[in-house]
């Protein structure tokens, strides 16, 4: 950390690299150090060729730039919240023209660069509290704005301090932003209370639709291009639908399926605590983890609900005549 | 909190009162401290009448008594998380049967007992902070269950960290609580998911019909007694309802209308930063906060909804007037 400290300070122009689909960590750690390199005077930029989402844009200001020659050789190209050039596939030419490479990442895979100077930790949460620890190594002066983006950062990559991720360096790392003026209740509005009317209506819709399996012991939802239609939302804003399904009690599985085209459905799957949903996404060829896991089905989205459910019912019955025989 | 301590530790049969509708804060601050109690080999008993919310049982386990001649005179009797007897107006005669009585409670009206010891901090975000306090001042071993109790309290009363009670000094107990076995995602799951299907499909039946008024600056949803047969969901589960209402960008207040008959329709109304809903709420004699006001309107659930839009509607148009005129 006092290496990438020290890197970080002796560089006079400084391109920041988030992941695609950037995410509240991402945003919120780029747009803190940006404003602390700023601050020092320094020529920093986002370097960023997505739209970034409407909720996290006040992290990332001015920030953004899409021109990868905004400098003719960066003095240095820092990956941020990412620890890999698959994770920003687009903008990798760019990244490896850098001077000097960086990279602070909190992902298992995390510092896969070469000649870079990497600092990864796993066990933290969020990249937020990594940065928050790299300024301070860096004796900058933390303001309000950079308390409050690393605040999102860290709220939104502990899914509000409730996934098992959380812990008590966590909740330190907050406390100590109150002492920079964190307004939480500022960000938390940006953040949370930022949605636009028709994704709640397909969320609506899809949960209506919603069908209890496994005795109760599982859900299944289907978000149709009707559903879309009738509600004015799009795909991507299925996002926090699953999580919802998981609130209902009882439930140990959830699928969501999505039918992106009419022979092409995105199948998600999540357990809560016993339940392996590889297994279930092996059924159709998907992959994933014990907890989480998915793949596409080319059939009809009924075809494919019956796949998945009866999957999901085969799965219990197996499970639970495993647990018969262990008694 | 020094003699509230010594008090509670010279106590021999303690009977610790929750407010009526017993919330996240009252259920874990009583739940830790019964459990402090019973660990010290002393007799100690949650006094409530009224059913437990399921989310929440798993914080008073076996506590819980409704029996008022439990103890002939019971040693301590200690109000938690409440200040007054009209909150808990049914068990006033038990209470104040007390040898000793007793208070630990955040809220501005705190204390309002004659011959008690109380200990009231309106600063403190939940009740479960004061708790931990005690406990520590009590000198005894915080269990883990006591820990997740305690952050069962706080992430209530807070509302995940998102109100503006939240500060740093919530963020500094959670951190302690880990020190003593906190399982944060044990008891969040035990809070958050646990919720009837039945409630989601309600929320969505009320959502999909939200009409959203006033240029976009305000949303109006009805309940009514056919979405309630329509997906088996009962009034009070309207609860959160009104929060996901706030969520979408741009709107600054909020209108639930429940139909508990079809001439008694109840109205909430929440304001986000500007908007001043008890100007609203007059409208049809309600009362209330600046930023929550609300009231009952004995007509049809049509009637009361044109009524109530027509006041948010005008709110704003004086609001914009008011705002030109300053310009």
């Amino acid at each position: 950390m006092k290496e990438l400290a020290q890197l970080v300070n002796s560089s006079d122009s400084v391109l920041l690299f988030p992941h695609s689909k950037m995410d509240g960590d991402a945003a919120g750690s780029c747009g803190a150090l940006c404003a602390a390199l700023r601050n020092q005077g320094k020529k920093a930029y986002i370097f960023c060729d997505e739209v970034v989402p409407a909720n996290l844009q006040f992290l990332v200001k001015d920030f953004i730039t899409d021109d990868p020659d905004v400098f003719d050789v960066p003095g240095l190209c820092m990956a941020v919240d990412c620890g890999e050039l698959g994770r920003f596939a687009s903008r990798n030419e760019t990244f490896l023209r850098g001077n000097r490479l960086a990279c602070l990442d909190h992902h298992e895979n995390g510092g896969q660069f070469e000649d870079a100077v990497c600092y990864v930790e796993p066990s933290s949460a969020s990249t937020g509290e990594l940065m928050l620890q790299l300024l301070l190594e860096m004796g900058v002066e933390i303001t309000p704005f950079m308390a409050d983006a690393l605040y999102a950062a860290i709220t939104t990559d502990t899914g509000d301090f409730r996934f098992s991720n959380s812990k008590k360096e966590t909740h330190e790392a907050v406390a100590m932003l109150y002492d920079f003026g964190l307004d939480h209740a500022k960000v938390c509005n940006e953040i949370y209370d930022n949605e636009r009317m028709e994704k709640l209506r397909m969320h609506s819709l899809a949960i209506a639709d919603m069908e209890m399996i496994a005795g109760g012991k599982a859900n299944i939802v289907c978000v149709t291009q009707n559903m879309l239609a009738e509600s004015g939302a799009e795909m991507w804003e299925t996002e926090g639908l699953i999580d919802t399904m998981r609130t209902i009690a009882g439930v140990e599985i959830s699928a969501l399926l999505k039918e992106d085209a009419p022979d092409k459905i995105k199948v998600s799957l999540r357990a809560k605590s016993y339940g392996e949903v590889l297994t279930i996404a092996n059924a159709f060829d998907g992959g994933g983890h014990k907890k989480a896991a998915g793949g596409t089905i080319r059939k009809s989205i009924g075809e494919a609900k019956a796949l998945v459910k009866d999957a999901i019912e085969q799965w219990f019955v197996a499970y639970d005549v495993q647990k018969q025989e262990e008694i």
